[in-house]
């Protein structure tokens, strides 16, 4: 069983945004037939990426903000590429430590995500506008295993 | 061919921890007839992480808890994010730095993974206590194809 | 319909390089008949790395291998592991901050990149030599669904 669509994510400020909802919302209801399966969600842009980290207070994603920031300032003196504005170089360096793509896996007809996992959709750009993304889900309709019940 | 396990693991001190054998281990036997296919780890936490490093020297690992530590300090006093310890916001940005999964190649009933390649459990916390993680595998039987010899 | 094929690509200097093409080519003729699918590349390394990245402007790469050894010096001297070199420990850090492999989405034959994105080599050690990369391709002959359009 394979599901694939594209998801646009509405344009959205510099920063970390919590999109678990939204993006699960895409790919219902056919995700509710998956038993065993995983989901993946790749961007389509260099200059934003995806991740998975605490879906409860927003502090924390503003923290997120801070640390990348101070790591990878803009205007770095260091960067040669710099046509594109000062947020641009830091914005792919950004990218690629957090990456384009996250693998999920389903279980029962959802992402089988811990208590406070949650994707956040990371806007590297100040003004980075809609971002694409492909979300593929496959799968099988066999039951899962519990530890220690493995079939015969 | 869908394997789906949870796989506990034991609370193991703040730092890098070889675990390739365990996470082997509760695949087994049934990884073992997988001829082609993808082992996906995943942690379900966001203040521990998934990598795949060196195998051989505990130096390596060491030096890993060194230069991340290093890199995004207990206690940065830019966190705002602090009511859950000094260890807790650098925890989930090192988490999302690392990741939350790892996707491997299965060839022949095993991990195709580099002579010097094992699986890292990062954990990012002082006492972050037991992880659970979701190891998924699926493949097929075909044999697998070697370079220059695919099939007519 | 499973691909899996060893991929071996020439030494490449210290730096960033744009394999995208090489990759492709090591996956065709079979890639084209993949309707939707998952292509997953796999290094086997643990001083190289993958990522996505901008496909454009070679100044990107380059700022890629000046930020990434800024952040992890060669000879850092918390370092203990130091008996392979100067540029060996940082090589093992910046391979699993970018991480070893890249899972990209197929439909319709092709790879379902962003028009900016390419796939770059990571190579992370001065005389890295040739990297081996196990490249698997999965999926099925299934149109994909077109947003709004699923299948009743």
């Amino acid at each position: 069983m394979w599901i694939q669509r594209d998801v646009e994510l509405a344009p959205k400020p510099r920063g970390f945004h919590l999109v678990t909802g939204e993006v699960v919302d895409a790919l219902m209801p056919q995700l509710g037939e998956v038993a065993v399966g995983i989901a993946h969600l790749f961007i389509r842009h260099t200059s934003a990426s995806l991740t998975l980290n605490e879906n409860a207070s927003p502090d924390v994603r503003v923290d997120f903000e801070t640390w990348f920031s101070d790591a990878v300032p803009d205007g770095w003196n260091e960067f040669s590429h710099t046509l594109e504005g000062a947020d641009d170089m830091p914005a792919h360096v950004k990218a690629s430590l957090l990456g384009p793509s996250l693998s999920l896996p389903v279980r029962d007809g959802s992402l089988a995500l811990g208590t406070w996992q949650g994707v956040y959709l990371c806007e590297h750009r100040d003004r980075g506008g809609a971002r694409s993304l492909v979300a593929t889900v496959w799968g099988g309709g066999f039951a899962h295993e519990e530890p220690g019940h493995a079939p015969g």
